[in-house]
C-alpha cells in the first residue's frame, strides 16, 4: 500500500513506512520603520522532516521522526506505544495534548502558521507516558510529561489531560473538547517567556512578549470547538495560560484564541477530520488524473493577550487569509496574508505609539511522504 | 523478510534493511547533600537511532546509523565492508574491539549501562580499516584506527586487535577472549581524562575522574569470559589501561572489571550470543502469541580504580541488579538498581569524607527495528 | 528494481527510493615547514549522507538528502519537483547551475576534489526555483535562488543560467555549455570571501585567500566543454567571477579554470554521461561477476587567480593525478596526488617567499546506494 511512501507489511502484523515532509515559506513582512524592528524580504524551509513508523507484532508501535529545518535536529514524534482495542499507551516524546490547531498536523492546518497562542505559550512535543482512549465519539486523553527531548536536563515535570467529543449531526462533523494543563517547573531558576512573532515564522521579531518571568509553574485550560460540514468548516479555540510565580510575585492569567472559517471553491472537497485533529485533504479531482486538485479560502480572526497582573507583554488583534492549492494529496501551495494590530507592542514605534500594525505575507510549497 | 523492519532483498545478492532504536531512561539518584551534587529526579532519550545497512553483489556491503540523542548527531557504525568466506574486512568508523560488553549492542546489554570501565576509558567507535577472521570457535579481529569521526582533527594514530575462542561444551557457550589497544595521541597538548558516572546516565555528575592528564600514548589490555547455559549467564571481565605521559610525569595504570550473573525466570529463553558478542533475547513465548515474553533477573559486581602513580581518581565499587521484561523479540522494559561505593571521591561529603555511597535506580522503555 | 538501493514502486506512478553515501578520505599534505602550517597526516569522513527520493502520481516528486559528515548536518538536495514532457520545474534547494565540474555528482567525478575554483567562489546549494528545459541535445536551465537553507536569514537573491549542448559525433558525446549568474547581498555588512585548499579536504589550511572584501554583488560567468570517447576523456572549464564592491572600492574579477584528460585502462569502460552532468562508471567486468572492476587515470591541471584590482589573494597553479578503481558500480577506491604551485601565496615561507608548493595525497573509500 501506498501512504505517500510505501506501506510495507508483513505476516503477523509487521508493518514499515518511511515519512517525511518539506515546506519552503517566502515572503515578506512590514512593520512600522520607526520602530527599527528588521522586515522585508524573508525565506526559509519552515520544515524538512525525515522519519519512519512501523508495527510489531503484539501490538507496540513506534514513531520517530526528526526535523532538520534551520540547520539543527530536533526530533518531532519519537515514541514507543502499544495498542489494544480502544485504549493506546505511549511513552517517548510526543503531543502532551495541548489543542486542536497544535494537534491538527502542520500538513493539514488551514493557516501558514498555527493560532497565536500555540507558539506563544510554549507548545510543544514532551517526553512522557500517556494513555488514550477512543471508543464511538469519545476520545479521552491523559498523561505524565517531562520536557522536551532536546531539555531533558530541566526538572519539569507535568501532567496533562484532553477530552474531546465528536458526534456527527447529520453529515455534519462536530468537534467539542477541552484541555487541562499543569508543569512544575521544579527549579529556583526557571522562567517562562512567552513571545510571539506577527503571523509569518521567517521573521525574527516578535511584537508581544513578556520577557522573562521567574516561574514555578504553569496551569493551562483550552476549549475547542469546530464542525465540518461538506466543503465549510469552522473552528475556534480558547486558551488560558496561568503563571504561579515564587515568592510574593503576582500570577498573571494570559489568554488566546481564534476562530475560523473555510470553504473549498472545488467541488466535492471536504476538510480530512480523525481521531479528534484534522485530518489530510484528499482532492476530489487531482491533478494527474484530469483536476485541477482543490482549492480552499480561509480566513481568521487570531486573539492574543500577554497582558495581566502588571505585565504588559502585550496584545495582538489579528486578521488573516490563507488560499490554498492542492493538486493532489501530498502536494500543497498556498497564499497566506495577516494583519496584526498591536496594543501595547514591545517596541515603540515614532512619538512611542506601540499600537501599530504589522502585515505579513507568507507563501508557501510543501510535500509530504 | 522481517528483522524488526523489513529487510528487501534483490537478485545478484543485494539487499537492504532500514535501522533504528529508541531508548527512553527515568529514574533518580541519591548522593550525600554534604557533597553538593545534583541528585534527584532525573530522564532522558539515552538512544535514538535511525540507519540504513545494505549488500552489494560481488561482496560488499555498508552500514550507516546515526544517533539523535541529546539534541546533537553522532555517527555511531558508519562503514564499507567486504567480505570473502571467513574475511570480512571493514573501513570507516567501527567498534575497535574493545572489550565483550562494549562491542554487545546496547540493545542487548543486561544492564542499563555497560561496566564502568568502558565509559571511563573512552571506548567509542573510531575511524579505521580492520580484517575480521572467523571460522570455527576462533574470532580474530585487528585494524587500525585514528579517532570518532568527529574528531578527526586529531592526529590520533592506533592498532587494536581482539581474539576470542567460543567453544560449545554440551549445550553450554564459552566465550574466551583477549584484546591489546595501542593508541598514539601524536601530540604535544594532547591529554586524556578518565571518569565514570554513578550507573545511571542522566545524571552528568561524575564521583571518579581523574581530571585533564597531558598524554603521550594509551595501551590498553582486556581479558574476557562467559558463558551461557540455558536461562543462565555469567559473564567477567577485566581491562588495564596504561597512560605514557609527556617527560618526566609518571605512567599511571588504571583498572576496571566487573562480574555478573543472570538468570531467566520465564521457561525456554536463553541469552542470545553471535560472533563473540552476545545478542538478541527472543522470548520463547511473546505477547501476541500467547505468552507474556522473558523476564531476567541480573547481578552484577562493578570496579574502576583510577588510583595509581599518583593520580587519585577515585575507586568506584558498584553493586547492581537488573530486571528485564522482554515482551516481544523487539521491545524491551528494564528496571534498574546500583550501590556505588566511593573510596578517594572526587567530591567531599561532610567532614572531608571521600569514601561514601551514591544510590541509582533507572527505568527503560526500549524498541528497536 | 535496484538502484543501489531498492527503488520502490506502486501502481499510477508511486516511486521511493532511500539514497545515501559514505567517503573516507585519508592522506597527508605537506607545506614548506618555514610557513608554520599544520601539515602532515590527516583523514575524514568526507560525505557521510543519507536521504530519499520519490515520485507522486500527477508528475510530482521529490528529493531529501542530509550530510552528516563533521558532526553536523547539512542539507544537500531538499526540494519537490514537477515534470511535464521536456520540462522540469523544482522549488527548494538545489544547485544553482554553476559548472560542469559542481554539478558533476561527487560520487562520479574523476578527482577526490572538485576543481579550485568551485569551492573558491562559494559554490553551494542554494534555496529556489527553477526551470529546466530538456529536448534532444538542448539543456536550458534558470533560477531565482536566495541562500544555502542553512544561511535564509540573509537577504541574499539571486539568479542564474546554463545552456548545455549535448551532441553525439559519431560514438563520442560532445559537452558545449556556458553559464551566468548574479547574486544580490543586499545588506551594508555583507562581504564574500574566496579561498581553498591545497587540493585535499582534510587539512583546513587555505595558501590563497581574499580575506573578506565588503560586497554588494557578485557576478559570474562559466565556460564548459568536454568530450567522451569510449575509454577516453577530457573536460575543461573557466570561470570568472566579479564582485561588485560598495561605493568607491575597486570591483576585481577572479578566475579559475582546469584542464582534464582520463583514461580507463580496464577494456569496455567509458565514463558516463546525463543531462549535461557526467554520471556514473559501470565497469564492464566487476568483481562478483568474474572481473576486476574499472580501472581509470586521470590528469588535471587546475588554475585559481585570485589577485585583482588591487586584491592579493594568491595564485594557485595545479598539477593533479588520479588513480580510480571501481570494483563494482557502487563501490570506488581512488588514489590522488597535487602539487599546488603558489604565487602570492598568504603565508610566507624563510626569507618571506611567497612562491612555493606544496603536495598533497589522498586516498578515498567510498560505497553509495
Amino acid at each position: 500500500a501506498w501512504k505517500g511512501a510505501p506501506l510495507i507489511e508483513g505476516e503477523g502484523g509487521w508493518s514499515f513506512k518511511p515519512r517525511g515532509r518539506l515546506m519552503y515559506d517566502v515572503g515578506f513582512s512590514s512593520a512600522p520603520s520607526s520602530t527599527g524592528r528588521a522586515d522585508g524580504f524573508g525565506n526559509e524551509a519552515r520544515r524538512a522532516r525525515l522519519g519512519v513508523e512501523g508495527d510489531i507484532p503484539g501490538g507496540f508501535g513506534y514513531k520517530f521522526e526528526l526535523d532538520f529545518a534551520g540547520g539543527e535536529v530536533d526530533a518531532t514524534d519519537a515514541y514507543l506505544s502499544y495498542g489494544d482495542g480502544p485504549i493506546e499507551v505511549i511513552v517517548g516524546q510526543h503531543n502532551n495534548f495541548q489543542s486542536l490547531d497544535e494537534l491538527t498536523s502542520s500538513l493539514h492546518s488551514s493557516f501558514i502558521e498555527r493560532a497565536a497562542f500555540t507558539d506563544a505559550f510554549g507548545f510543544e512535543r514532551r517526553v512522557g507516558a500517556s494513555v488514550t482512549y477512543k471508543q464511538g465519539i469519545v476520545l479521552a486523553q491523559a498523561g505524565l510529561f517531562t520536557d522536551n527531548i532536546n531539555d531533558t536536563s530541566s526538572k519539569n515535570r507535568g501532567a496533562d489531560a484532553r477530552l474531546v467529543l465528536m458526534p456527527k449531526m447529520g453529515d455534519a462533523q462536530l468537534h467539542l473538547g477541552g484541555s487541562v494543563h499543569y508543569n512544575d517547573l521544579d527549579d529556583p531558576a526557571a522562567s517562562v517567556r512567552y513571545r510571539q512573532r506577527p503571523f509569518v515564522h521567517f521573521t525574527s521579531e516578535r511584537f508581544v512578549n513578556t520577557g522573562n518571568l521567574a516561574a514555578a509553574s504553569e496551569t493551562g485550560y483550552g476549549l475547542e470547538g469546530a464542525v465540518i460540514a461538506g466543503p465549510f468548516h469552522a473552528a475556534a479555540e480558547g486558551f488560558w495560560q496561568q503563571v504561579s510565580r515564587p515568592g510574593a510575585l503576582s500570577d498573571p492569567t494570559f489568554f488566546g484564541g481564534y476562530a475560523e472559517v473555510g470553504y473549498f471553491l472545488t467541488s466535492g472537497d471536504s476538510r480530512g477530520y480523525k481521531s479528534g485533529k484534522f485530518d489530510r485533504v484528499k482532492p476530489a479531482n487531482p491533478v494527474g488524473k484530469g483536476g485541477f486538485g482543490s482549492v480552499q479560502v480561509n480566513l481568521r480572526y487570531d486573539y492574543l493577550d500577554l497582558n495581566d497582573a502588571g505585565i504588559t507583554g502585550g496584545i495582538q488583534n489579528a486578521y488573516q487569509a490563507s488560499l490554498i492549492w492542492k493538486p493532489t494529496d501530498y502536494v500543497l501551495f498556498s497564499l497566506n496574508y495577516g494583519k496584526q494590530a498591536y496594543d501595547d507592542a514591545v517596541y515603540a514605534a515614532a512619538g512611542g505609539d506601540t499600537s501599530y500594525s504589522v502585515d505579513a505575507f507568507g507563501a508557501r510549497a510543501q510535500v509530504d511522504f
